[in-house]
């Protein structure tokens, strides 16, 4: 457990150009914070790690406003109540809170929402119950709209967006795809049911998508890019739709690739298939469907038909590598780093 | 008027490989042919050019089969009964039909729809009552949703589509950013009301289209691609909706650009900015909006609201050259043959 009065935590030093790497963090112990009236101080348990944060550590402008340089990086987390000068939190309660890559992270206790360990573990509020689980939630239903018989494929099926995604789509009544890399995850995404699972680093990938998805593809949720989407975007049908959540093969690159440029190819296919490719961050939908989704899965959870895996990382200052790797698809499941102790476990 | 012992038709005789000449067409002198049971004999008086027959010329999969070598090549007419073996029709009504590159054809009394002359004059048929204005209106309203006080940028605003989004746009109550090539075109669209009229042609044309969205871009109307495409994807706004209906600059491609490949930098800017990118082809939405598209153009029509411009080539044997001439924008407002006399005129 860490020292009560001393806070470790991760600041952003330098913007990276291309793979982050522990030259663009600075590891520092500073005191633990106080919180003022209406804030809680809050002892991290579990930091989220999520392809999304590579976004926030460029300056380049996108849906959210960078990380500044100097700042703690942020990040979703799940904490533990240590002093609170709010009446509607306790010590002891456990959160889910937004405090990013520290050990102790003070919040406003309106920012922060109770979790009920009685319930679902409490990890389950960074994953499959949690942004994760809604983020596949929403695309694929609200932008894919998968239809009972269609056929569903996903990318990075193996990490916790893409694996309920699948899930979802067989729920539903589609038909599920999914692409991961290495053998490992192709076997556990067979395990979940994908009625289909391929490994992308196969030298027969494109073969065999072809073969998976006799009838041509409806929907594709779009976690990944590169070689995939390039296998993926001559099998989808007309009128298919691409939620496009996120595209991890690109987030590291310096440079456009070499030509020829197939941007006009992609803009004529979208125009003769009369597709719809449509991105999305999950926060668009939280109004809509956040309340369908917390009861709809926390009953899948229980009864099985939405099952989730968790690869935890054990010490804060493990996190600048094991995102990196997370990048690299070196991952399998949810990425948590344990920060400190779980009372509930 | 066309001697009515004899048919002249113009065959598809090769798939052009880039620009669309001569040579890729047959003209030829046939008997008339006969009506079956059920059928009607049509003498074309106005034939429809519009950029889709590029793609029907190709043997690429799309979302029509091509035109098959020998064949005649298709297209939309306004025609005048000949001879009737159908109950419904008698010699003398007009009709819409579409009996293709010739000046006379057979057809199903089902497949054409009478039009009456006292309501519009016949040519608005083909143009801003028909195919082209229902493009514009399905397009704009059903995948790019206006709302007032948005911005709508439309690209070959002097089309016959183009020019129907912009209206619509500002009967909507959103502002209409119009681009076209040219002087002319561009006073053209002041005149219709367009908020600003853009020539893409501009060496500052960049520059131009950046002043005049300074709320950014809400609805981009794509009907062109290149580099208007270019000029309009940074600036589009988050949430912004790209219905994709046309890539006119790109139909005579015979390989793809050098590079950088800039494909996933497209599908970045998706990701980041939420767009929508949607293809469509108008008969996805017959069925949900042709009638009330027809109420509606008919009033816009009749007030004054809205207005259309059409480019009336004489006699038959021009259409393959005004044709080849539509795919680089030398037409201005809708491009129409006239095969035979308007005996409404």
């Amino acid at each position: 457990m860490t020292d009560a009065t001393n806070n470790t935590r991760i600041l952003l030093a330098a913007r990276p150009h291309g793979e982050p790497t522990s030259e663009h963090f600075t590891v520092e112990s500073v005191p633990v914070p106080e919180p003022a009236d209406g804030e809680v101080l809050l002892r991290t348990i579990y930091l989220s790690l999520d392809p999304y944060m590579r976004g926030r550590m460029s300056a380049a402008k996108s849906y959210a406003a960078p990380v500044e340089l100097g700042a703690v990086m942020e990040g979703g987390t799940v904490a533990e109540v240590v002093e609170s000068r709010d009446p509607g939190l306790t010590p002891g309660d456990i959160v889910l809170a937004y405090t990013g890559w520290q050990a102790y992270g003070v919040a406003p206790a309106r920012h922060v929402r109770k979790l009920d360990p009685a319930q679902a573990p409490i990890s389950t509020a960074l994953g499959v119950l949690g942004m994760p689980g809604f983020t596949a939630y929403a695309g694929l239903l609200e932008i894919g709209r998968p239809q009972p018989g269609e056929t569903v494929v996903v990318a990075a099926a193996a990490g916790p967006v893409g694996s309920a995604v699948g899930q979802i789509a067989r729920i539903k009544g589609a038909r599920a795809v999914g692409i991961a890399g290495g053998p490992d995850k192709v076997a556990w995404l067979e395990e979940l049911g994908f009625d289909v699972a391929l490994d992308h680093r196969s030298p027969t990938f494109a073969d065999d998508l072809e073969a998976a998805v006799p009838d041509g593809i409806d929907v594709y949720f779009e976690n990944v890019g590169g070689h995939v989407w390039d296998a993926v975007l001559p099998r989808l049908n007309t009128y298919a739709r691409v939620p496009v959540c996120g595209l991890v093969a690109h987030y590291n690159d310096t440079e456009l690739p070499p030509g020829p440029d197939r941007s006009s190819r992609l803009m004529s296919t979208i125009l003769t298939k009369s597709l719809t490719v449509r991105g999305f961050i999950q926060t668009e939908f939280v109004k809509t469907h956040h309340a369908s989704f917390q009861s709809e899965a926390a009953g899948w959870l229980s009864d099985g038909s939405l099952r989730h895996r968790e690869d935890v990382v054990d010490g804060l200052e493990q996190a600048p590598e094991a995102f990196a790797g997370l990048l690299k698809g070196k991952s399998f499941g949810k990425l948590l780093v344990r920060v400190g102790e779980d009372p509930t476990s």
